[in-house]
């Protein structure tokens, strides 16, 4: 069926020569060539306000792509894609760039038989969204009876309910749903795609995925460094609204979802929306002792001195923006009733790791439960990066002992043994675009229906003093989200798989 | 608990110039000694029918362990050993010989403080079983008024339903049921202690382990060598006597019994032979069509032409002796009705390998399971030997590609991690004996249903005629055991750790 599909486009992308462009964009699109996935009627037109000519642009990706690409890369195939990048100047509110644009466009289109097909790729802070779909709608850029139409929407797609409510509605003025790509690239991830796979083309775990048989379930998304040069924007975003609202959501989701009636795109959607409207309504008291916010302060990783938040480039020295988040939340359906899911996503951590780990429920008073207190409950780690692969711990004998009862570990690691060929998230996705299939962008509702919940964190927050920095930058993050745990008898598992590192 | 016990003894093994004694028991004695677990107050005597003294025993038992210990020998070690070795030669029927041994073996106990405290080892050939036990009682060897006797007989215990009850009588009339140790080794292997620890301290396997999630369960025990230097016994035995009486059954029922009340000995034998007693009953019209037997012919084993089973040595040219047998089999209680357990075993194979596989059921038509028709099952394999640990195959996403879903392996690598700390099995049962712990050895009415059911093939076989040889040494079988599941759809599982491999 993908072959017979018509992937041929021109893709604009507004924010040209800005760092997504330059580290993700134009490597995937390389990438997707030598992977023989690129279509061979395919231009790409990077907007910007620099002054730049097609050939100094494409002198300034050549050097991205050596450096950002994780293909190292071949001169010949870097000639064919070099001479389809064409570079266009002019600031996102000039109408006489977007008529010029159109024109150039249209001239492209004509030169490399793309049937219409038209992808724009808005690679640009969220304040020029509206501006820039408003005037592709002016400039009669959208028409959709010749060739395709279809828009990506970097994140933050709104900075609450209201905000999104209201950028949705002057993007849908424009571009229908079906036309409309919110891209959460955590969604492209190799092993985020296989958590449907793993849940729903295996046979044993589903009957043991649900409140009988798990304890709790925690995602984690935590790194080791800080702002780095995003201090303007994510004094406007913050932990919850830069991770949680999108891709800690989505990774929920995934995990407690329904199996849908079919694969079809809608089906898994509608279904993933119904973990969002089955999240229990957080109130303010709920909020202020299962929610946990931190701002890193000074501190060091990996023996090297790091800045306080406050002390990091655009930042003010009094932020009260949150580098940290933690959260217990429930799914309130007859599947997941009772049972706990922790949320924890940070800056400045001790380590760096995206991973879901399902823990299953113990049997305190039988047989080798009873004996051993000390027994470990089994542990589903899906590790999603840098490590990629699934982690099983489960309970054996020592070897050589009577009956010395020691977690062990099964594992599977993805990136050991097919190393350079995991694709990085933006190639499926910008693939996905090219093809039509929106499976892995979020639908409207879901994006709705995260805000929902996350505006009722936001506005708790308002109302209550923080008193930032309240974690040193290398440590586990604040205190308060050990105790969300130990409170509950429970504890964060930080699963690392000894041959994962024996086979590193 | 353990320490506290008194293991002081000495133990006589009669047999003790043959193969078991040097090849296994002797090294295990040294292996104990080694691992610190083998009591200060101990002695060996060895009892056989050559000529030696003790100084001639103990050099030919040093080349033994220098042979056949896992561990390399120590000598200040060997020192410590080697002067609580002691060699006794008479006959099995030498009334006089036992009468010496007795008066030998009370001033050992008075020299080395064991406490009357004797264990007599029988690694003889079954026909002395009877005359050896008979003798000690009558030389009033047996007395436990002041310390232990106890009994460890080898296999086989019997050759038929009629024999082993008859043998069981004999020795039931010296040795009580507690001081009977019936010995399988196969239940010293660390894997197979292990499955009961797997089962059961872990919370998500026994909620699938049932006929609801479980398609059949496959036990193999497989080797590349032949008969070896034991023709004269193997004539005797044959495939199902010499592996699927004992070893097999032993397997299958640990696999397949229910959860016991508590960890004690009886409880664990309790459900053992539940399992036995559930057996279905083979009818003669079943045993034609779901036993295969088989005879090796000549063939090639690594490059290497062997011989025909009916050219080795103490083998008789018209053999009908089986050297391999697989069958298909039920337990038929509630949670095993429906599932076939195909249990195989034979020598001169394509492979060594002892492992239970445990095949779960396909979901042919939800969601993967529908578009993939060729989706592969979940499998959970227990290897025991040679490599031992546990791989699970389950289905995830082909990394790159958009939805290949690929067949993967999670594995735990036993000897891959513990390499030469894993001991013996020769050496976890002898201490067991030492302790009095009798959970590792078989009780009566396990051996006894095992033979009941291992005799109505046996009588089957009688009147049916077998066209031996019928498979090629270096083959995988006869043909007929690969129909044996191919008629039902199925295929024999031949599991191979990826990452087995690359760690070793």
């Amino acid at each position: 069926m993908e072959i017979t599909k018509d992937l041929s486009c021109v893709m604009t992308i507004f924010g040209g020569t800005g760092d997504l462009a330059h580290r993700k964009l134009i490597p995937a699109i390389y990438n997707l060539l030598h992977e023989n996935m690129l279509p061979e009627n395919f231009a790409v037109v990077a907007v910007g306000r620099r002054d730049l000519s097609h050939e100094e642009y494409r002198d300034s990706i050549y050097q991205s792509i050596q450096k950002f690409s994780r293909l190292k890369i071949d001169n010949d195939l870097w000639n064919v894609l070099r001479n389809k990048i064409y570079y266009s100047k002019f600031s996102f509110d000039d109408n006489l760039g977007y008529s010029k644009l159109n024109e150039f466009l249209k001239a492209l289109d004509k030169e490399y038989h793309t049937n219409g097909n038209r992808m724009y790729y808005l690679a640009v802070a969220p304040e020029y969204f509206e501006v820039i779909v408003d005037k592709l709608n002016n400039h009669n850029m959208v028409d959709t009876r010749e060739g395709f139409k279809r828009v990506v929407i970097e994140k933050p797609f709104g900075r609450d309910l209201k905000s999104a409510q209201y950028l949705n509605k002057k993007i849908t003025e424009v571009f229908s749903e079906d036309n409309t790509y919110r891209i959460d690239h955590y969604l492209g991830k190799e092993m985020i795609q296989n958590i449907m796979i793993i849940r729903f083309a295996n046979s044993i775990f589903e009957p043991i995925w649900n409140n009988k048989y798990i304890d709790n379930i925690q995602i984690t998304a935590i790194e080791t460094v800080g702002v780095e040069n995003r201090g303007g924007y994510y004094e406007k975003a913050g932990a919850l609204r830069d991770m949680v609202q999108n891709h800690m959501l989505q990774l929920l989701t995934l995990t407690a979802m329904e199996p849908p009636p079919s694969l079809k795109t809608e089906h898994i959607r509608d279904e993933k929306v119904k973990v969002l409207q089955s999240l229990e309504k957080l109130t303010p008291e709920f909020i202020k002792s299962n929610v946990v916010r931190g701002q890193y302060g000074a501190g060091s990783i990996e023996g090297k001195v790091v800045p306080a938040y406050r002390n990091e480039a655009n930042v003010s020295p009094e932020s009260k923006v949150e580098t940290f988040a933690a959260l217990k939340m429930h799914v309130q359906n007859f599947r997941w009733a009772g049972v706990p899911f922790y949320i924890r996503s940070g800056k400045r951590l001790d380590r760096k790791s995206t991973e879901i780990t399902v823990q299953f429920k113990e049997l305190p008073n039988i047989l080798y439960f009873k004996e051993n207190k000390e027994l470990q409950p089994n542990l589903l780690t899906i590790k999603v990066n840098p490590m990629e692969g699934v982690v099983f711990q489960f309970n054996g004998k020592e070897p050589g002992s009577r009956n010395n009862i020691l977690p062990l570990q099964m594992d599977f690691c993805q990136n050991c043994e097919f190393e350079s060929n995991t694709p990085e998230a933006y190639e499926r996705l910008l693939y996905d675009v090219m093809k039509g299939d929106p499976t892995l962008f979020t639908r409207w509702d879901e994006v709705e229906y995260s805000w929902k919940f996350v505006d009722s964190i936001l506005e708790a927050w308002k109302s209550e003093e923080n008193s930032f920095p309240n974690y040193e930058a290398g440590s586990n993050g604040p205190r308060e989200a050990e105790l969300l745990l130990s409170r509950d008898n429970r504890k964060w598992w930080n699963i690392e798989s000894n041959s994962f590192c024996a086979r590193k």
